[in-house]
């Protein structure tokens, strides 16, 4: 049933809404409109993706990542700016030349396709051949202590179908990722297998960031299984609840390397130290070819300085484009640019991330302190109709990028929040590759992106 | 600059607002999260469509559309519902066993993708060799008109990539496909190829429907080319404007055979004469397998009951779903539902239709007559906060659908709005498969459209 109401607070809230009521200036809707004529239509950054992608995955430390910085180098050089790279240390992590998962027991015998997650250690040659345990939540490890002791952790807690927000249920669950390894550990567990986090029920294993083992555990060997084959072995242990795997990884971590945070800019013509920042990762895992993750995002990173050139636009305040060299696997990209940035009180009026596909658009979220939120939102709200162009439907508090959240005299993190629903399909696995991108959802995604960074030179934050 | 700006007449628009504001029953949002969670974990209408797509194809007087039906008919009835086979006559047309365009001229001499548009009538079997005049606009047909004598006519018009709405570039150039013949016959033009309608650059034709043939004129064939080869073709062209094309159709118009309507409803409990009525089509194209259009949407619509039964949700109106016989080439199928609902004068109180892919949701759009479209926009609006849940943004003013466009007695017709990017990738051709249908992007849809019934059942329009 329908229930009319009349609330005196919606009336004065309202009140106060329309005293703020904003109106842009007509020059940004025509500038809206060639920006995504453009893009849409030339699909530069796509094209670009394509080469990019065909370097192969650019994990930090690999022959690949510097190929990719290279890439970068020239491809804003070729666009006529200048291309300053930041020096910076990061991890260096290789998978080596084999990685699998046996069931070894009699009647179940099967291989199992796995993933090591990055930053494991190998195990011997001969692999370590263990019973496992299922698991499906730390609280149930804890109660199930005394059985872990010499077993293969098996934490098998797929993302949640259920949820309308895949990212929701990536919070969820990624803690079995980034700290089942530690958690087996401090009770003698010998392995980690994780079922991948994918929203998609294929076999394809997706790999991911762990943190740091606890040197006050013992390091064990830890690697994602796809999804089916997590489902296998879930049936197979309640069938054999003793039978035993052979997991045999070769991956190693090296002494870290010297990589680059990639930076150009548009000098503002009337701000010139006030930093709208635009910013995307050029690492990737090292399954797929990082398309979505983050390929497409530094793509449409470079479009914007790209479009603000060939469309004529001076901005008012400074265009800085950063691609950070290390997110997956460290964030050291982005530590060293904030070191950077502090050290040398860089003011940015707003640090704008893409990296969470190149989906169609929805909306962009934000953060800020609890002073500017206020204001923040009023002057982003003001923008909406100009970013609704592009497919951009709402602007909501949330988070900004993790690349950006290392970026601290700043009145906003921003991040570009494009609809959600196959990232998880892709993510960190071999289905993330150039094909899974679709030029039409990218270059949309491009243009809300160059409009916004294009409204805040102009208007501030 | 942002001016701020207070207006009266928005404020009087605001306060006018505040008394309509309604309020829905906590018991929406409780049923919409578990619709959402059903939908989204058990993917039902997800595997259905993978039974229906395993059956091909299903034009209008196939075989597979036979078969269709009569899965249709046991999905339904092993759902525990009664099915109603409403008998309608249908087109009957088929490609036949060849079609090919080839250019013959020396030098540049090649073969093109190419796919009869739907309705053509055949060529002689060794096909017809003419020149080719390329044109852009039905206005410069008109200009050239004494250039066409003898030739195959070329609109060279592609969907219009600037556009944020592919649906609107559709409207813009379906024209060339549905009237081209007739056009290029007028003027004594031996033949029809027109680029296809896509919004992917690969070499895929999209077919469709033609008009029937004018009378005054001759019948002449005609076939969508290849994006790629359309781009070929024009430049061979500009080469050699006097080339030669062969062109092979062995289509064929058969005379109309019996198909059905499948209608199934769940009785309202409390006004069981008031329909609410959910449709899609169950015909498709011979291409591919009509995953996105429309089979998609059909399961979309058979999941509206199903999920009714499951939640134990009674619906205060009659729910009745059904899947048009033909609409692809004739809307025969709607035509004969209209019929009978006006012979009857059947009360329906909203048509709703999904029939624009199975893509992630946006808004929904929806037609009614200027008397009674303030209260429908003010009673939708009130349900979006719960249709938020599911992803759907806004309701607008637009198109209900192609099928539910015959219904006459109904307050509103109501189009299921998803994200249109993808859409015409795939749209009529052999890219619109199985796979090509993501299960979460899908299955929202489907919580978002059988919330939206059951809101309309509950509260009217």
């Amino acid at each position: 049933m329908i229930i009319k109401t009349v609330t005196l607070s919606a009336l004065l809230v309202f009140i106060s809404a329309l005293t703020l009521k904003a109106q842009l200036k007509p020059d940004y809707y025509n500038a809206a409109d060639s920006i995504i004529v453009h893009s849409l239509s030339e699909q530069k950054g796509y094209t670009w993706l394509g080469e990019l992608c065909n370097i192969g995955p650019r994990l930090s430390g690999s022959d690949n990542l510097n190929k990719a910085v290279e890439w970068s180098k020239q491809k804003i050089e070729s666009l006529g700016l200048e291309v300053w790279l930041q020096p910076v240390m990061v991890p260096h992590w290789e998978r080596g030349k084999f990685e699998s998962a046996c069931i070894v027991s009699p009647g179940a015998c099967r291989e199992l396709n796995i993933a090591a997650l990055g930053g494991s250690i190998n195990t011997p040659e001969e692999g370590i051949t263990a019973e496992v345990i299922e698991i499906k939540t730390f609280e149930e490890l804890e109660k199930r202590k005394d059985e872990v002791k010499g077993k293969i952790v098996f934490f098998n807690h797929p993302l949640d179908p259920c949820l309308v927000s895949p990212f929701k249920g990536y919070e969820d669950v990624v803690k079995f990722r980034s700290r089942g390894a530690i958690e087996a550990a401090k009770y003698g567990g010998a392995g980690l297998l994780v079922c991948s986090i994918t929203s998609r029920y294929d076999n394809v294993p997706h790999t991911g960031g762990m943190r740091k083992y606890d040197p006050a555990y013992e390091k064990i060997p830890a690697a994602a299984l796809g999804f089916r084959d997590a489902m296998y072995l879930s049936t197979a242990l309640k069938n054999n609840p003793s039978l035993q795997i052979n997991l045999k990884l070769d991956c190693k971590t090296f002494p870290d390397v010297l990589s680059y945070n990639i930076v150009t800019e548009i000098k503002g013509s009337k701000y010139p130290d006030e930093i709208v920042l635009v910013g995307g990762h050029i690492d990737s895992w090292d399954k797929g070819t990082g398309a979505h993750d983050d390929g497409a995002g530094c793509m449409q990173v470079l479009e914007v300085p790209d479009l603000f050139k060939r469309l004529n636009i001076t901005p008012s305040r400074t265009i800085r484009c950063v691609l950070f060299a290390n997110e997956e696997n460290g964030v050291r990209g982005a530590q060293a640019y904030g070191r950077y940035s502090d050290s040398l009180s860089v003011k940015h009026i707003a640090a704008i991330e893409s990296d969470r596909g190149a989906f169609t658009p929805r909306g962009f979220e934000f953060d800020a302190d609890s002073a500017h939120k206020s204001g923040i939102i009023e002057k982003l709200n003001a923008m909406l109709p100009v970013l609704k162009k592009a497919g951009i439907e709402w602007i909501k508090e949330g988070e900004g990028g993790v690349d950006i959240s290392f970026i601290n005299n700043v009145n906003a993190h921003i991040g570009y929040a494009p609809d959600e629903q196959r990232y998880f399909d892709v993510h960190h696995s071999d289905n993330d590759v150039y094909e899974a991108v679709n030029p039409r959802e990218m270059q949309l995604g491009t243009a809300a992106i160059v409009i916004l960074a294009y409204l805040v030179s102009e208007e501030g934050l």
